[in-house]
């Protein structure tokens, strides 16, 4: 299409919003629009693009056996209330009332969708496997929106879910549907996106992996070992710790620490390292706000994921007042002569106290701490199990090859799979005889990448100063052709001649033919990325030729212009193939 | 794909709930699964028939310049408050409060969405015209959803709107809009749609019109004329009556009718035909309840659009109490002696009482009319202008060839245009500079289909008992092949290879290989309605022949197996090319 006529704004200046690049270039370059909170418009640059990247998705689902339907956006509250879901879930969840009082959500996800689609279809074991996906639009309320694409609360999102009669066969397509996710991410343009374990599995439980893009400004922190393949999100990752233990365990003494409330100020005050501290963490249970004393080395924080996980209960921090209905006293708690309130606090600690001595920690009496704790020593007439709370740290203890070279990245999810296993089929109430009629719930996996936060990731990763660099494959013209100096009747006829022959060869051309100067017309066409551009002149036509330059800048040739149109068809293909 | 692998369920017995033989078969058919009141979820096949249905829109916008743009599906109230329809809309928008308690709604339509998106950027004449689209969900809150995907409270719909710096441009583009409008309901099989008048435009008022698929169950009535090409909405349709005035005008005379309170009952007291009375239709104003009362003639009714039109102001029927706050007498009301409460009551009278007499009408007190009214002679002293409020009538006159011959028939509303004129860009401030630098507000006009409802509307217009006949443009596949006894290893074999060999000629076939019997096979096939089935069985293998059947049944052919494959694939490309 002309140039002049796309609808859509291009400017210089960054918006003073922009935190990072991707939404500052994808407005900057009309490709979508604030519409309120977290909610957006998209240009037609823009729909070009997530359509290809759709497109895409849609092949590689079917080729995965994956069968396209569509769920409501809006739902119904009993669908949630079957499932548990309406009242567990946050204000993240929109709830509203129609015409007859009748409540409903926004779906934010599909699990009850899918199920209640199937649940008649899935009766008997013959069925299995199966799966079934969707790209539609959803709506989640998030707290704060940012970046753009990156956090929305409208996106659209392509969502899967299959359905399976054993841990093996789901095992089996979730490897498939694994590397249908590398084949997506490769074909858009961002092969060097890793996937990364998403949870620890520590509760004996399911596999879930992250496909990350790493970038500064990722929201998620990724432990990567810099000697083996080892990779997991910081919320998954295991904390290894060697428990070095002093030689002689000093006797354990009272010390005034008057005013001394955290490691810091403790470390400080009594010239010792973090690693010979125990700290004492309190959290509550979202449930009932019941208390949770976790009790870890001074030199480590806890995970909350790993913590919630253990406690199958979400957590957040709690305030510990001096006087507080717990007893303890905040800024002096220790596990030693610790008074646990009738035993309403629950008090775990973390691996890396086991077996461990010489540890200052508090006293459970204000303003003041023991110093020369001997865990197994002091401890002995508590039964202590340890797991592993803690989050992983940079020079941390490399799971896998256990090296100590774990680097913590930022990255942004562009993709996520999980094994669901019977959760929603159990309390939905979905069955399948097998084949002696017994009958049994179905296991469920789960596959989601959204659409939106996938072209601006794309465009975080592959981007200038001057706009982003779309790949070929997803970009939203193939080619674009800068007709400079549209005046000349010479580039105007040959610029016309070669945008209709391209166009009639199905390349997709965006046509700059204004009479503007070079400088406006280079800049818009770095605003909107095209991958290959191509500029008739009128230098260029003096010298017979056409040039053809690549947004990346890896290549720029002069073409005769009679060989022009083939070269250029020529190149596109090239491109297109290098991400197949 | 293989029919055993196909998700959903396909079953004999018609839904008690279903009205209509769209929403019946597409529920027998595996379509589609009710998830609430006016909600459903689609399987494969919808989705692909829709699928289908979205590429051909898409093309037959972008060849008549519109570029596909994305809307948000939640809105914040504050764009709906800039056009002032966040209060004047009803129970149908549907608002809600998000986490921090700021107002939003369900987006069911989207002309301030579409201001806003280029309020910017088409701030001077040179960008002008322009149009976008969308395909995207929407969400009315429908009191009463029926009739499957013909009324539903979420639907995808293509809406589009276009912005002129004259009335001429968009009268042309409107003319642009309505011949791609034919070419996409052509193109999806159904080129009997019919576009008819919507709006009277008795307001002066903007051209507006409906594409409507003729058939019984339709919600809207059309007048079609038998002799010409006139056809509009009831809604819209100019009311055309000869008056026929009696040469002698009787005396008016006050007349005992006790407990006559109809109309009908007046005729049979009286022995007088409808035509010869005056009857009286009182509505109230949505607004602020104001009274309006309607004269006409006893045999017609009142046209409420029209009557809202005329006073720019919804209106619902009044119920008159025997003493109410109007002085008006329930069943007596007549325009002789009418005491209008001072004024309060806006009187009006519909063309058909013009200059007409000997009538029969209310007396304005209880258990009495007059008889002998003379229009012109007994009311000479108010000022009468009549307007056209009557709703056309079967045997009606058309306003086009003025022959008797106007029929009523019933439709679906499968696709509507109309032109908006500058009502959006006035109240949300969109103006654009003319060559003079002279600021104007663009007028608009807004096109819209409704994707799920044209899946529908084809499927009512095109089926037989036993399933959907789908046009080969939208059908879900393009051949339906049966192994019939596919436990006959040369029936499989030979099944098998022309399933692999259309398939790989890019013919979308779904494969029925499974060991059933014949009977259950077409079933299922019919209730699919892929237009073209092809058949292997072992009389056919020992004839060396594949059966090839349209599902309308309008032809069946044996071809050799030999040349099966290309006789299919020949027979497809004619199907596909009867649409274009």
């Amino acid at each position: 299409m002309k140039l002049d006529k796309l609808i859509g704004e291009r400017f210089k200046e960054r918006p003073s919003e922009c935190v990072i690049d991707s939404h500052a270039l994808m407005l900057r370059g009309g490709y979508m629009k604030y519409v309120g909170n977290g909610i957006f418009s998209s240009y037609t640059p823009l729909k070009k693009i997530t359509k290809k990247i759709e497109q895409i998705i849609r092949e590689e689902m079917d080729k995965i056996d994956g069968q396209e339907v569509m769920f409501p956006v809006v739902l119904p509250a009993s669908l949630w209330q079957e499932s548990g879901r309406y009242e567990s879930v946050g204000n993240e969840l929109v709830r509203f009332f129609d015409r007859n009082k009748n409540p409903h959500v926004l779906g934010m996800t599909h699990e009850e969708a899918a199920v209640q689609l199937v649940r008649e279809y899935g009766q008997t074991y013959a069925k299995y496997p199966f799966m079934i996906y969707q790209i539609q639009t959803k709506f989640r309320d998030e707290p704060r929106p940012r970046g753009g694409l990156i956090r929305v609360r409208e996106f659209t999102m392509k969502d899967a879910y299959s359905f399976h009669t054993s841990k093996e066969d789901l095992d089996q397509y979730f490897e498939r549907c694994y590397k249908a996710y590398e084949r997506i991410f490769s074909r858009v343009g961002i092969p060097e996106t890793i996937a990364v374990t998403a949870d620890s599995g520590m509760m004996g439980g399911k596999l879930s992996y992250e496909f990350i893009i790493l970038t500064p400004v990722g929201e998620d922190s990724i432990a990567i070992c810099e000697s083996c393949d080892y990779n997991a999100n910081m919320e998954a990752a295991e904390s290894i710790v060697e428990n070095i233990r002093d030689n002689i365990s000093e006797i354990l003494t009272l010390e005034s620490t008057p005013n001394i409330k955290t490691i810091e100020d403790l470390c400080e005050f009594l010239n010792i390292k973090p690693e010979k501290t125990c700290k004492a963490v309190m959290y509550q249970r979202n449930s009932d706000d019941s208390y949770v004393l976790v009790f870890i080395r001074g030199d480590l924080d806890v995970n909350e994921t790993k913590l919630a996980n253990y406690l199958k209960c979400d957590v957040h921090p709690a305030l510990i007042e001096e006087e507080s209905e717990t007893g303890l006293h905040a800024g002096y708690t220790g596990p030693y002569n610790l008074d646990n309130a009738n035993g309403k606090i629950t008090v775990l600690f973390d691996k890396s106290l086991e077996n461990t001595n010489n540890l200052a920690t508090g006293a459970n009496k204000s303003e003041y701490h023991y110093t020369g704790l001997d865990i197994s020593r002091d401890l002995k007439n508590i039964n202590i199990e340890y797991y592993d709370f803690a989050k992983i740290i940079t020079g941390g203890i490399c799971p896998k090859c256990k090296k100590p070279l774990i680097k913590i990245s930022k990255g942004i999810e562009v993709g996520h799979i999980f094994q669901l296993g019977t959760k929603y089929t159990e309390v939905m109430g979905m069955q399948y005889l097998d084949s002696d009629g017994q009958p049994h719930y179905p296991i469920m996996g789960c596959y989601g990448i959204g659409i939106g936060r996938l072209a601006a990731s794309v465009c975080e990763a592959h981007h200038d100063d001057y706009g982003p660099v779309w790949p070929m494959p997803i970009a939203p013209w193939q080619v674009h052709l800068c007709a400079v100096r549209s005046d000349d009747e010479q580039v105007k006829n040959t610029a016309d001649k070669l945008y209709s022959e391209l166009m009639s060869n199905g390349i997709e051309v965006i046509y700059d033919d204004r009479n503007v100067s070079a400088g406006v017309m280079f800049s818009d066409a770095d605003l909107l990325g095209v991958p290959l551009r191509v500029i008739i002149s009128p230098r260029n036509i003096k010298e017979n030729c056409c040039e053809i330059i690549s947004r990346d800048k890896s290549f720029s040739v002069k073409e005769p212009i009679e060989s022009g149109r083939d070269k250029i068809i020529e190149i596109v293909r090239e491109m297109l193939n290098n991400f197949n």
